[in-house]
């Protein structure tokens, strides 16, 4: 798999990645079993939940994981690796296990979202390239499932390719932001490889370009008739601009019978002048004209404008999503959680820390979402060790892992276990759904969600807590490390 | 030129573009030359100047513009499009002429960093990758460049590669890094690629799998006695770390000879332990031992560590840095400048706005930097109509564009040109410097400007002025939209 300059993405590792596999290879490590878990410790924004996402470009690097004679080069110009090690990394593959929550669904801070058990080389290799694309694509998908909920029905449009960071920036972003809810992009490309519907009229240079706002108009109708949003705010959006559109839908439009048309307003105040325009337009006998909107938007934006009562039918969004301006950053982590000992047993491993909130959860982990039977709501997500089972027949008690005293019993519920297998020894073994799936599945899972956890500000903290045995391991861990 | 995922960089644009591209054909203004500048509004961070970057990436891109078989079916697809356009596209070469500004120059809001002219459907369509790519490194180079600024003369490497957003994020973003005064980076491929010095020695995760901290030290100062950088707060920093890393050096490097080693802390206060850190380590012997820390640092926190008498010989900056967290946008846009007649006269297009400050300057023009003869340092830059020839051997008033009243007459100046010419007629006629070179001269270009415009907080705005020809012909143009 090459990436924008023809690179080998296996290269796309943190250094010490290599100065610690050319260690575990000296130590004779190299075949010790490991396991990370990759998970996240807040939500961008303060929201109540995450959306995951990146799974699918994971899948396609970790199937392409190798090194080009190339890659030996340069590292053996490094002057730091032995020999056999370069010899290791020339026929490097990746052989271990993968699990996944799959793309589009709601996570919660501290559970694993993806755990990766392998041997000590491969397993520190792949870190950085996999929190990458978790951490990317997660964050968009985060943020547009945001700016969704507050278009409320809406279509919002991904727009913000120019203000992207770097090519996948645009590219999986938009590929993200469809996953989230967008209904699609500007991003050409990010349709013709994932299917996300690319739409697009005209810049203000369209209309500069001709003698007259009427005359560019005029051409650009004739030319898309069925497609014929035109952007009123080059000049002035009432006086001239929607007069000029209104003057070609009857011109271009009526005589051909067609009544959807449309607007875009790129500056102003959008409340008053899409008020306005709604009037205009209507009065003219353009009532299925439909006013699309796109400056400096995102969720707080929007849930203003709509709250006074501006008349807008869709959102284009720029900037503000595709960085995920408020909140530019998805803190995933890369923890061992534990290492297998020669006979096959597990020894679970722990990262002590003076702050409570960085302490991980040890050993080889599963998590289960509880479903309410009557309702279908997700209640509780529910992590265990993996050899534990739920049987939801019964009643459980839950607990919160800090604030203990907090129990709850949860009763007629339904276990669903998050992580599915995605690989097995090295070999493939899910069939990844297709990206329409993805995104109904991630409205369907997150329509799951109580309004409580999906309010903007301050939601109301879903509950993942830890099975008592988990609990019990970690606490006892606790007990020795502060020895 | 492929991106990630094996695509073509030349499909990357804004649907609009190919939209508006298909009309122009139509109208059969194709070869309608246009002029398009490249600039921002304003400064990250509320600085002083951005560093301008990308410009190698861009000229690729412009080198292998070409629409591929499938391109043309998957635009075929959509139904929107004319045969005639799909030829033109199948077709497609950039025969146009770009002018830049040189990575790594301080630039300012409102001025052209890049002018495009060429026909109308290849300067509309290459709008979304040269923002994208400029932008992108523009904005980390900056952020890099501010980062580097409080570290004093400091070693800062970039550490954010998992923190990206997207592979580009992560690659291109090192290099922006590099560029704005990073030493180095942790991205291996970024090295491998540009030349960017990748570091790394250890994660917790290298400290865990040992039996103990001491045994995990011991391996790896046995493995790189040379590059003994060891990472001291898996457990306990002063308790545990300082002492077990002590003991290493003593018991492995001593006997060497051995006199160059490090810490890395990635936690806890960094004031307190740096301090803490340094004497224990001097007491025992070891004052080349140099300290590195790297915990959610950026140019604030940088100043206050600095100023409370941390003792850091080098920051390992992440996610603050990679994704410009505190401004993670950079605003640069594409705006339509001019038109050229049949005749080859050139029609100036100005796009108006109730905004002062997103008034465009009209026309194809170009930038002087002004240096003082006496003590080198940057007085003003100096925008002007392309045709317009600066006389630097006599006196010169210059008048602030919106400030009107501010005049300041420059004397005993030198008058440098910014944009230099890129492509001629579709052909690079410009020799990319090495990196390296990229990087000495920003910290030279940086050197020329006064201290009060490199302060963080509300800095001098340096001066940015218009040619009297230039503010006449904006006057003009204003007067007449407002007609």
């Amino acid at each position: 798999m090459k990436s924008a300059n023809g690179i080998n993405l296996t290269m796309l590792c943190d250094f010490y990645e290599l100065t610690m596999g050319n260690g575990y290879f000296a130590e004779d490590m190299q075949d010790t079993i490991c396991y990370f878990d990759v998970f996240y410790r807040s939500v961008p924004d303060e929201g109540g939940y995450a959306i995951c996402a990146g799974l699918e470009q994971i899948i396609n690097y970790i199937q392409n994981l190798h090194f080009e004679p190339e890659d030996i080069e340069y590292l053996r110009g490094r002057k730091l690796f032995s020999e056999g090690f370069l010899d290791y990394l020339a026929n490097f593959k990746f052989t271990g296990d993968i699990w996944a929550i799959p793309e589009g669904t709601p996570i919660f801070p501290m559970e694993p979202a993806i755990v990766v058990r392998a041997p000590a080389i491969q397993a520190q290799l792949i870190e950085t390239y996999l929190l990458l694309e978790f951490n990317h694509q997660s964050l968009i998908a985060t943020k547009a499932n945001r700016i969704c909920r507050a278009a409320e029905g809406r279509a919002v449009m991904e727009f913000g390719s120019r203000r992207a960071q770097g090519i996948d920036g645009a590219v999986t972003g938009a590929r993200a932001a469809y996953i989230g809810g967008c209904a699609g992009t500007a991003c050409t490309v990010s349709d013709q490889l994932y299917g996300t519907p690319a739409l697009g009229t005209m810049a203000h240079s369209w209309v500069q370009m001709f003698d007259s706002e009427y005359e560019a108009f005029l051409s650009y109708c004739k030319t898309y008739p069925h497609n014929a949003t035109l952007l009123v705010d080059t000049y002035n959006t009432l006086k001239s601009g929607i007069p000029n559109a209104i003057r070609v839908f009857n011109e271009v439009l009526k005589p051909l019978g067609i009544t959807k048309c449309g607007i875009r307003l790129d500056s102003g105040d959008m409340a008053y002048l899409t008020k306005k325009a709604r009037k205009m337009l209507d009065d003219a006998g353009w009532t299925e004209c439909a006013i699309t909107v796109s400056n400096s938007l995102d969720e707080r934006i929007i849930v203003e404008l709509m709250r006074q009562g501006a008349r807008i039918d869709s959102f284009g969004v720029g900037e503000r999503l595709i960085t995920s301006k408020s909140t530019p950053v998805f803190g995933g982590v890369y923890k061992l959680a534990a290492v297998e000992r020669d006979d096959g047993s597990i020894l679970p491993k722990i990262k002590v820390s003076e702050n409570v909130g960085k302490i991980t959860n040890p050993g080889f982990k599963k998590i289960y979402r509880f479903f309410n039977r009557e309702n279908g709501m997700a209640e509780a997500d529910y992590i265990c060790l993996a050899d534990e089972v739920v049987d939801d027949s019964k009643p459980l008690e839950i607990c919160d892992p800090v604030a203990r005293w907090k129990k709850k019993t949860m009763e007629n519920f339904h276990a669903v276990e998050l992580l599915k297998p995605i690989f097995v020894g090295g070999e493939l073994v899910y069939e990844m759904p297709d990206l329409k799936e993805i995104r109904t599945n991630c409205g369907y899972q997150v329509s799951t969600l109580w309004p409580e956890v999906k309010r903007f500000d301050n939601p109301h903290n879903y509950y993942v807590d830890l099975s008592q045995k988990l609990m019990d391991l970690k606490d006892k861990m606790l007990l020795e490390a502060g020895k």
